[in-house]
Formats: C-alpha cells, sequence, structure tokens
C-alpha cells in the first residue's frame, strides 16, 4: 500500500538527514562518514575509475583517493535535490558542485550529475547504488568538466 | 509496511517488464517506445548532451537524435541488471551495450552505466529519472568509450 502523505514526509525526512550528513563528510574529508550508509553490495558507478566499483571496500578506496586529492578544505553543495522514497526504498538525484585546491595546487571547480538509490534493511536506510557522472562531448570526446546549471 | 516476498517479486516483474518493453524499443529504434513510460516531467542525465534535461519532449528530443544517428539495426543489450523494488518506488541499474553502424559509417560498440528509477503514479510504472554515463580518463580528459565489463 503506498504510503500516506505523513509517512511520505518523515521518509523523505530521514533521506534528507541522511544526504545531509554525506554533505558533512565530504567537507570535512571523512572517508568513515562517507561510507558508513553504505550497502556491503553497493555499487557505484563514478565520475572517473572504470565502468562500476562492487562493495564498501572499493568504494571507500575510491573516496581515500578522491579525497586525500585535495589539500585543505573542499566547499560542496547540492542543488535540484530531489528525493522519491517509499516505505523501504527511495532515490534521490541532484547536480553536485565541488570547488577545492588539489594536492598539485590546481583548482578544482566542477559540477557534476548524481543519483544515489536507497534501501532500508533491517530498519535502516543504506545506499545500494549510486551514479556520478558528467557527459562528454562529441566533438572532442572530452568529459565536459566546466558546465554550470 | 515493506512488501511481502511474493509481493516483491511480482512488482519485481513488473519492472522487469517495462525494462524490457525499453529494451525492444530501442532495437526497434522507436521514438514513441522508449518515451511513452516516461514521467511528463522525468529528469534525465544522459551520455552526452549537457547536465540534464527536464520533461517528455526534451527527452524525446535526445532519443530521436540518438535513435536516427543509426543506419539499420542496433545491437542492445543490457548485463549485470539489478532490481529494487517497493510497492510504488523502485530503481534498477545495469551496463548496456550498444553495437551499430551510425549514418556516417562509424561503428559504434560501447558500453555505458545506466540508472532508471521509476514510480507508480495512479496505478501505472514511469519513469521518473534515468542516469546514463562513461567515465573520463583524469590523465587525457577524455570519456572512456572503448571500456568493457
Amino acid at each position: 500500500m503506498p504510503l500516506t502523505a505523513k509517512s511520505k514526509r518523515l521518509v523523505e525526512t530521514e533521506i534528507r538527514q541522511l544526504i545531509g550528513a554525506q554533505e558533512k563528510a565530504v567537507r570535512a574529508r571523512s572517508v568513515e562518514g562517507v561510507t558508513s550508509d553504505c550497502a556491503p553490495d553497493v555499487v557505484s558507478f563514478d565520475v572517473v575509475g572504470g565502468l562500476q566499483k562492487v562493495g564498501t571496500n572499493e568504494r571507500r578506496e575510491r573516496s581515500e583517493e578522491w579525497l586525500s586529492s585535495f589539500r585543505g578544505d573542499i566547499s560542496y553543495e547540492l542543488r535540484d535535490l530531489s528525493i522519491i522514497a517509499a516505505d523501504d526504498v527511495a532515490f534521490c538525484h541532484s547536480l553536485n558542485h565541488v570547488n577545492g585546491i588539489r594536492e598539485d595546487g590546481q583548482e578544482i571547480d566542477m559540477w557534476w550529475r548524481a543519483t544515489v538509490c536507497f534501501q532500508r534493511i533491517e530498519g535502516r536506510w543504506l545506499i545500494k547504488h549510486e551514479h556520478s557522472s558528467v557527459p562528454f562531448d562529441t566533438g572532442s570526446g572530452k568529459a565536459q568538466l566546466d558546465l554550470k546549471p
């Protein structure tokens, strides 16, 4: 049976809190923070690094690589966040923006598309799947790293 | 309340049928077929062509552009399809493969990552969101169009 409007709002709030916790973890460059809410068999389609990564270990390695590539603070924001939730399955999508200085001194100022899919397992919401990407330009074959919403 | 195992299987079957219909529509290069199950406000993050497309009109234009870029038959398959479904919200992800000859004679033989998110609205499953992409190589900045699972 579909959720009542009240239950739906409650579930959306739970998902929003989880996304908020992920945001804080990225800003704090906390690998533990961005990994702790993942299901053991999480399937990640990431911006770089092959077609897919399966499981929390591969997810953690990639997060370590990414978060340690920055020097100092990261600015990180989500835009156009949309959440659709049922009682134990939910998904959200957003346009995400990171701004920071890499270890090699290069500034990263980049928007990408993010989809995160959740399942409530034994009462706890977990990230089962996530997909982050940028599109590419068919003429040059290059990833479009300078797009803005 | 979470679905019973039986209801879950039933819902998964419904989603699988919808995905199967999409597959057939791509192979038949039917723009109507790949568009008819989209929600009016579907948000598409596509392999190319900007950060996002919103609504069935933009989705249809992109499908027309893509499907008409091929000459003759398209081979199209989904691999590692995973479906997670609740009563009125569901998502799936897969690795998708297309093989065909473009109008300009170039062969396209490409794998990408696909995430599709569904909502049952007034009794009917609709695609609310989809995300298709390839990762890029950080060294060259190029989209990785030759990856294989």
